[in-house]
């Protein structure tokens, strides 16, 4: 491997501190290309894959010789999926919808390095939202925090107060799946993983 | 209810962290008294809430007429209770007899406030770790993030690497079950729940 750090293929500033609070040596490159749409035979996970895919390949494009990681995280509920809201209305209907019910969040990894085939892998987490007061949908779909996230909530800030409980990698449903990223790391790039703390 | 605030029978700054994170009026007010040992016939979780009550109760002492949260969260693995760990060496035992198997969290809560019956409630957390490389354990258990915390180890640092999965409420394991704190919230104290955020 040519370099000691790894390309992350995201402008996501969740994804950027979860790289620094785990000490994974990094720059980060976002994707320039618009990010691709689902097909309608594809399952969501076969979805975030490609795209996490899709943003990995497009800065390979520039930064051939390097190790890249792409990620895309989306939310599922009744083979929906929802991705940003685009108004604080499109919010409140995305929390209302996955009020008092279970969704699954689904973050694809795409691994490249241009001496072997890319590392495609998906992590998968249930989350269940207790039964939201209509005075918590209006003001948090109002206060701008879920607006640049998937399905319209933030676990990690104020809309960690909707989820009852979950059930697989909390880190996942902030955008980045950490023990299947060190999965991927000890297998395919094992000078990422355990950091070189010394 | 004569405050518009809590009273926060904790010195924990993760506590206090999630109480401004989710908004909640609040002032800490610590304990003075030792913290209680397990009884040999009390179970985890009535452990954690006898330790949370009695934090309560001591800072209810002193101010009788407010509304007071007592919190203790306890490691629970084989019938043991892992508490925070007195050194590196104890805190790389720990995390050594963690790794690659489950073990639950419990926090306690206990609500008091003059005018009612004290309420008590717990939450439980499932923890599953993924099998930790000895370089792992050793960089960890010196760097000191877990000498502070139960089981020797932060899930919202560094040591949430440790983590392959949880099932319940990731919160609980931070140290304050954030859904069951609205739960009793609604019940018993409507005044804090949601927060007055206009």
């Amino acid at each position: 491997m040519s370099h000691d750090f790894i390309l992350l293929a995201s402008g996501s500033p969740r994804r950027k501190q979860l790289f620094e609070q785990f000490l994974i040596p990094h720059q980060s490159v976002p994707a320039r290309k618009k990010e691709p749409n689902r097909f309608s035979d594809e399952t969501p996970s076969e979805f975030a894959c490609r795209a996490a895919l899709w943003k990995a390949h497009d800065v390979s494009l520039r930064y051939p010789d390097h190790s890249i990681l792409g990620a895309d995280t989306i939310v599922s509920i009744d083979d929906l999926i929802l991705g940003k809201p685009s108004s604080c209305e499109e919010a409140a209907q995305m929390l209302q919808l996955l009020s008092g019910r279970e969704h699954t969040v689904i973050t694809g990894l795409a691994l490249l390095n241009a001496s072997r085939d890319p590392v495609i892998r998906f992590a998968e987490t249930i989350v269940v939202f207790r039964n939201l007061l209509p005075a918590e949908i209006e003001w948090y779909s109002t206060c701008g925090d879920g607006l640049d996230k998937a399905g319209g909530y933030g676990i990690q800030s104020w809309g960690g107060a909707f989820v009852r409980e979950i059930h697989g990698d909390w880190y996942n449903v902030v955008g980045l799946p950490i023990p299947l990223l060190i999965d991927m790391f000890t297998e395919f790039a094992p000078n990422f993983w355990p950091p070189q703390t010394n």
